[in-house]
């Protein structure tokens, strides 16, 4: 086990109702205005954002709102919310939405109190200063109500570059009702999950030795999203489904399934080119990438998959690549349940400009990069033919 | 699953050498002076009181000792830690030892502040203000480095009450080098591991329905910690499994693995008046207390038992009665394997005064208590009975 550094002070305060919190919860925080940062208009139309903003008003904070963040957030949207929340003196970041919508508006609070391009941190600047960010939680995947990361896409040149502040970029609270993702639609709540499982896969994936209580956490937390993923795809209105999915996502991704060991990352880098240039959607587009990961590290490294195989799907096989590949067939028949695509063209990419993907996330991402196996632009590549 | 709140803002800084940056760590909390509590001789013994005052002195934080923290830590003690901090001007409580000086070390930081007796807190009154406390942890075992709990004796009436304040007595930070662990006699780790498996149980028998994802975090935490423990036996300085046991006390006891759930605590109950009445071991207790409890709930409410069977002991049995109790003989193995007693002739208590037991457990916990199945007098007399 390495050494580690772990510290989650998010408050999550999780079940029905408790987006009707907002409000006080920012005032504990010593919130006077808050920029409040929604994505399309499910959240108007379904009336939560009416309920948001009324605890606000209840609580004496003062408003302005910042609408439109699509999927894979740009740096165009984190520019126009620096300077409204500058404008309108914000003090404080609600963030009413899924994953781009929280990334976004951690951006935007390393960005408000900075002098220069909010895109140096993204260089590699160390955010040292950020306005507090609260969440009230949709879209149950990318974890990031509870995490220290971002990620954003430079719309002029494709690139998606995520950056990570284990202490400052944590939100403050994180509002999660499960019942309002009973109106997701299914694709959503599928990509979602497979967002969750890759943060596990990415972390699971470890040279680092000695890590069996990590190990069982990640293992267990798999077999119980997949389990209750099935039972929302049978009803969507399960309550309990749709909670334990919730928390998921964020145990998924607090940190604490990651401690003491070496994470890997490369897929996520691999998909990041996906969605940067095709557009999909992030979950999706790992859906369709760890597998094929998976299957080029059962050739070379094929111990961490043949655990995984074993103890997640219940796989009876001595040797390890055959009982990774039989365990990555599994995971692939679970996807497929879930109607994800398992392939670049199921993804709806069925001519992938190879070269491309694999100049630009060797670009973004050096060389080699990850750390299970770290890649090179060979074995780049070779996942992605993989994944064809 | 249940509406919860969970938070847990302890900073856990793990690995070899932690101990060294105490003073840097109060330091950066604020703190001027520090109370420094510790157990018996052999913090004293070893080095470690001298690495860590040494860095207190390097970080310009001035310090006191208490020291002769015994085994479910009394009343006095407090009571003379809280004269002593007044008296030094103490700003911040540093706690060198596992459980008992960590409880010892909230309590004195709750009683600082407050006019009246802190016993008050006790008896139910709210912890509104507490001294910050640090932890340099030598003993996993009760996960008070990562709680809002402090379990304390009171002498005179050999009452053993917890109390919990799930953000004010949570430690600020927690060093955890499991190095420290290496000379801790077999019998103290394994009374540690009977601990934390304890707190894992405690909030698995739970009633509530729709936890998948607890559930399966605690049955991995659960098989995680057996594995390691037999590691630890066979190489007391098998660093690795060392880490592990100490990080699964953290996690076994912070609150994770319970959020949604209703706990259940009724075994604690039982077992502080095996310690309040014979001074036993807090873990070796729990070890003969649980197989009794689990036993008596085989009979009357087996579904969670036999789960735990299935899932963690690998149980194929279709019957839920008869899995469960094959569950606990595997569970009552493993702790023979470990060397812990039982039942209460091998604890040291050949003719237990059932009669004062149980007027006693009534007394301090109401009747009936526990939430699984709460328990009434003829209850508690069967589980002391079962455990015999």
């Amino acid at each position: 086990m390495n050494n580690f550094f772990f510290c989650s002070p998010t408050k999550y305060i999780f079940g029905r109702d408790v987006e009707n919190e907002a409000g006080r919860r920012i005032a504990d925080e010593g919130g006077k205005k808050a920029l409040i940062v929604i994505g399309g208009g499910s959240v108007v139309r379904s009336g939560l954002l009416d309920r948001v903003t009324k605890s606000l008003d209840e609580a004496g904070i003062a408003h302005t709102l910042l609408s439109g963040i699509q999927p894979n957030p740009v740096d165009t949207k984190v520019y126009e919310g620096i300077r409204q929340a500058r404008a309108e003196k914000c003090d404080f970041i609600l963030a009413v939405g899924g994953g781009s919508v929280i990334d976004t508006s951690k951006a935007i609070a390393a960005g408000v109190p900075y002098d220069g391009d909010f895109w140096d941190f993204f260089m590699g600047k160390p955010v040292e200063k950020a306005l507090p960010v609260g969440v009230v939680l949709t879209i149950p995947a990318a974890g990031s109500e509870g995490s220290g990361n971002t990620v954003i896409t430079r719309l002029d040149g494709l690139h998606k570059i995520s950056i990570r502040s284990p202490y400052l970029l944590r939100p403050k609270f994180a509002l999660m009702n499960p019942e309002l993702t009973y109106t997701l639609p299914f694709s959503q709540t599928a990509a979602g999950v497979a967002d969750m499982m890759s943060h596990i896969f990415e972390r699971y994936f470890s040279q680092t030795e000695g890590v069996e209580i990590t190990d069982r956490l990640c293992e267990g937390a798999l077999k119980a999203i997949m389990a209750e993923a099935l039972k929302i795809k049978a009803t969507p209105t399960d309550y309990d489904a749709r909670a334990n999915i919730m928390w998921s996502g964020t145990v998924a991704h607090n940190g604490v399934l990651g401690v003491g060991r070496q994470e890997d990352w490369a897929s996520h880098g691999l998909e990041h080119e996906l969605s940067a240039v095709y557009g999909v959607t992030h979950g999706a587009g790992l859906a369709v990438i760890f597998p094929a990961w998976m299957t080029f590290m059962a050739d070379c490294q094929p111990q961490r998959g043949a655990q995984l195989a074993r103890r997640v799907f219940d796989i009876v096989d001595d040797d390890d690549r055959s009982a990774a590949l039989k365990g990555i067939e599994r995971l692939k028949a679970f996807y497929r349940e879930m109607q994800l695509p398992t392939t670049l063209a199921e993804l709806g990419i069925p001519e992938p400009d190879i070269d491309l993907l694999v100049k630009k996330v060797h670009e973004n991402k050096g060389t080699p990069f990850g750390f299970y196996r770290p890649l090179f632009p060979a074995d780049s590549r070779k996942i992605y033919e993989l994944a064809r």
